[in-house]
């Protein structure tokens, strides 16, 4: 420590709390979707925040959601809120196991006691996403849509190569690839139609 | 819309919002070091952060900063905080970057107005936060310890590749590495000499 050294002047009052927080709607919208017991049941709700995020304006094409995986039990959900927050971690995926690591009261979903999760993804995970995936403790992951349709639209998905993908699985985590693919890239489909923006492009 | 299916009666109440915060030694500490012209300069700073995170005993050994390229004004910190806040994402790099988007008013660093940042973290970025390094704006990232050095004390680092690295510098991401890397490793040896828990591994 170097107390002679004078306080660094342009650092005060710099920003040390955030708050991360889905859009008011996605509360009542899951409570009209009931029942989560086959992967498709669960990716019909990722897609379902998705669409409603375009149609909301409340963020990107991307919504995803943890479960419980033998009851189906939903754990939390995310949507894409990069714009809304101004932060541009927040992508569904990283944002649905914050609510979960939340809900469970741990900062890993495997913890003792906690039975195993799944995380259900309307998009190809980006590189960021799947190593969050790597380190939430979620033991299985199902996406729709594949990268290939976001970019088509004109999102980056950043360095996901193969090898990517079986780091994961050498670490027991199993991948459930382009499930419900179509109805998944629909909902990139209306979010070009609607002209909303690429922020990352 | 099923309006028909009954109410998913699991989810509530879900958790839908998540305070993220320093802790609250990094604000008073911050002040006590000043000058970031050079890159050793921050990166001091980022190491420093890193130590005091194991000494207070409030999270592992990385710490990063993010500062204005040209002026060296210091725009936000992180140290990780996975443990403290229950939270896998919350690694240094991350909280800081999410603190520089939130001082700057904008999801990405690149925004019209704002001068270039740069972001400095003690160790070699994860597979997670390199991806949220391609995201965040940051023109340039500067590392200390590599990642053998945090694997050498249980820190698995995810999929990072070669071509990981040439994916940023593909896109304008300039990669300083190994700066001041044996002071930065020291950290990780502190920690393990106090017997820190590993939490991804």
């Amino acid at each position: 420590m170097q107390n002679d050294v004078p306080a660094q002047p342009g650092f005060f009052p710099g920003v040390d709390v955030v708050t991360i927080s889905l859009p008011a709607w996605t509360k009542g919208f899951t409570a009209f979707i009931g029942g989560f017991k086959t992967d498709e049941d669960r990716m019909r709700l990722a897609i379902a925040l998705a669409r409603e995020n375009v149609l909301r304006g409340s963020g990107g094409p991307f919504g995803a959601a943890v479960f419980e995986e033998e009851s189906g039990k939903l754990v939390s959900v995310g949507v894409n809120s990069v714009e809304r927050l101004g932060n541009s971690a927040m992508h569904a995926e990283v944002m649905a196991l914050m609510f979960a690591q939340a809900a469970a009261g741990s900062f890993t979903l495997r913890a003792p006691g906690l039975r195993p999760h799944v995380l259900v993804t309307s998009c190809e995970p980006c590189a960021m996403c799947l190593g969050a995936v790597l380190w939430s403790g979620v033991q299985r992951i199902a996406w729709g849509a594949p990268r290939g349709a976001a970019a088509a639209v004109g999102f980056d998905e950043g360095p996901v190569f193969p090898a990517s993908y079986q780091y994961l699985e050498d670490r027991g985590i199993r991948i459930v690839r382009g499930l419900l693919a179509e109805e998944a890239q629909e909902v990139l489909r209306l979010y070009q139609e609607r002209g909303g923006s690429i922020y990352n492009a």
